[in-house]
């Protein structure tokens, strides 16, 4: 199957960047990563009805194929370089296909990141992006790191998206600028990528919460060898969020929505005003939302500091 | 959706490669190139029904997602290094994982290619693989290199794949050697990475042959700005083929057929023999199938030297 979507990216993206050596258009790239620096890499995928609605906008789908992966990048406090796209589609829709182009290369470009190869097939709508990044050896933030007595920060607002994905599928006809900012939430998530640079010399451990705060936080946890507490009433939520769900729904989706691609780390108590100074530079906040402990799992505390069993570990998708 | 694909080929490919300084399990993997060397980077997605028929055995589908793409690093004469994984499958069906995890590792294993991450998703069965590979600056070969005057080979021998999913489709039922081989040839193709190493010092351009001779030697002619002469007399078909579909179909076969997954280059006249003892020395035969000329487009060459129009240009897959 023949269509221009790597063609159309390509043109639409960086050309000048000295580190491709040899570009799209032959069986492989050729890319020279900075003397001294390590390479980041991860894949991530998406599928119509599993990743997103049925209906989205091929812009939206192509801005968050590449965001989801520059969140990764983010949360390894990598700085994004190139990236590879392969896409499935049924069939070859020359205004879809731009859309998703124009989608991709908007956020490409913000990061002056370059598409150096590509391969598109038919199939069910499904796009997955590789993407690379450099990172000073011994520098990376993993998941590895946390220690009893870490506190732990989320940037930006938890929920969003999963508000969003809600009114989406209640079809419920709304038209305020909130709901407008719960969808946007949704469909262009802004991956934290200076944050996550920021957070180099700081953090002990980072995660990007592209599953549920429970479910990433858990991961960090399990890598690191300990618990975590979490207090409900610091859950950050958007004001949107807020209004249209109230607090017990809006607490919910911050604890168990994905797609919110924040960034969740921990540092020592003494760094908390620093990290949130560093991010503060960047427009992003940082919110405390609880603390490492010894043991294993999560432990919700509720506004009286009551431990709270949560109704959802997680987020498999709004399919599950 | 979780299934443990990532995690069964983890535990069956290589650890011990030095140069993944943090594999699979966290966002991203953190990867070392070596001093002095380049990354060749590619991506290729397969798709069930479009690249592979319904039906065809786990093991093989693993094993061919990751040939094709090594086919690629073949191509440039890069050494292959590591992969990304991104698989969606219908359901989480265990013997199915399984398979798919033993074939990608089979051939895994015959590079010391580690995989470094992946993505599983619920969705249409597609497969797409990213890998990485090394080669020292100014040394890959690449498609844009060919002189009017040059020689054109092909290694090994071309068409079989197209045979073997002529056998398949046509559910023929015959059960012989012949069969088994060229079926062989469709599902488990054999990248041919030592000779693409061994052609860097000689071939002025290279291509793998994944959509057919016709489509990949004019790639060449389009990139290098030159034309080409192929005699049908030459093209190196094999004794099943041959056998099987006799002299006429086995030529449409090698000109069109796509999945071959050989390499086809072109070496100054003066190199041949010297090109040809290299390949020898590997087990890989590389036969004259014509030359480099001015213009553009290919013409084909019939016993007696006549020129011949081809009936088919490429190979847009076998639903095309």
């Amino acid at each position: 199957m023949e269509f221009s979507l790597i063609d159309r990216i390509r043109k639409l993206t960086a050309q000048g960047r000295d580190d491709v050596r040899l570009g799209i258009g032959d069986d492989a790239a050729l890319l020279a990563v900075p003397t001294g620096q390590e390479l980041a890499a991860a894949i991530d995928t998406m599928v119509e009805g599993v990743h997103f609605p049925s209906g989205t906008a091929a812009a939206d789908i192509g801005w968050k194929a590449l965001a989801v992966n520059l969140s990764d990048l983010a949360a390894m406090g990598a700085t994004p370089a190139w990236a590879l796209l392969a896409l499935s589609l049924p069939n070859a829709d020359a205004v879809f296909i731009d859309g998703l182009a124009t989608g991709f290369a908007q956020l490409a470009q913000h990061y002056r990141l370059a598409l150096v190869g590509g391969d598109t097939t038919r199939g069910a709508l499904t796009i997955s992006v590789a993407v690379h990044g450099f990172v000073p050896p011994g520098k990376a933030l993993t998941r590895a790191g946390a220690r009893v007595g870490d506190t732990v920060l989320v940037t930006g607002t938890l929920g969003d998206a999963a508000g969003g994905l809600e009114l989406i599928q209640r079809k419920h006809g709304r038209d305020d600028e909130q709901t407008a900012y719960l969808v946007e939430r949704l469909n262009r998530p802004m991956p934290r990528v200076a944050a996550g640079l920021a957070l180099r010399e700081r953090a002990s451990a980072c995660i990007d919460v592209s599953d549920g705060l429970l479910a990433d936080l858990g991961h960090i946890c399990t890598s690191s060898r300990v618990g975590a507490e979490i207090e409900t009433a610091l859950l950050p939520r958007s004001p949107a969020l807020l209004d249209l769900f109230g607090d017990a729904a809006s607490c919910e989706f911050a604890l168990a929505g994905g797609d919110d691609y924040e960034l969740c780390f921990t540092v020592p108590p003494q760094q908390v005003a620093a990290v949130q100074a560093d991010l503060a530079r960047l427009g992003c906040s940082a919110t405390c939302i609880g603390r490492i402990v010894e043991g294993k799992g999560i432990q919700i505390l509720d506004r009286e500091g009551r431990p709270l069993a949560p109704g959802r570990q997680g987020w498999d998708h709004f399919s599950a």
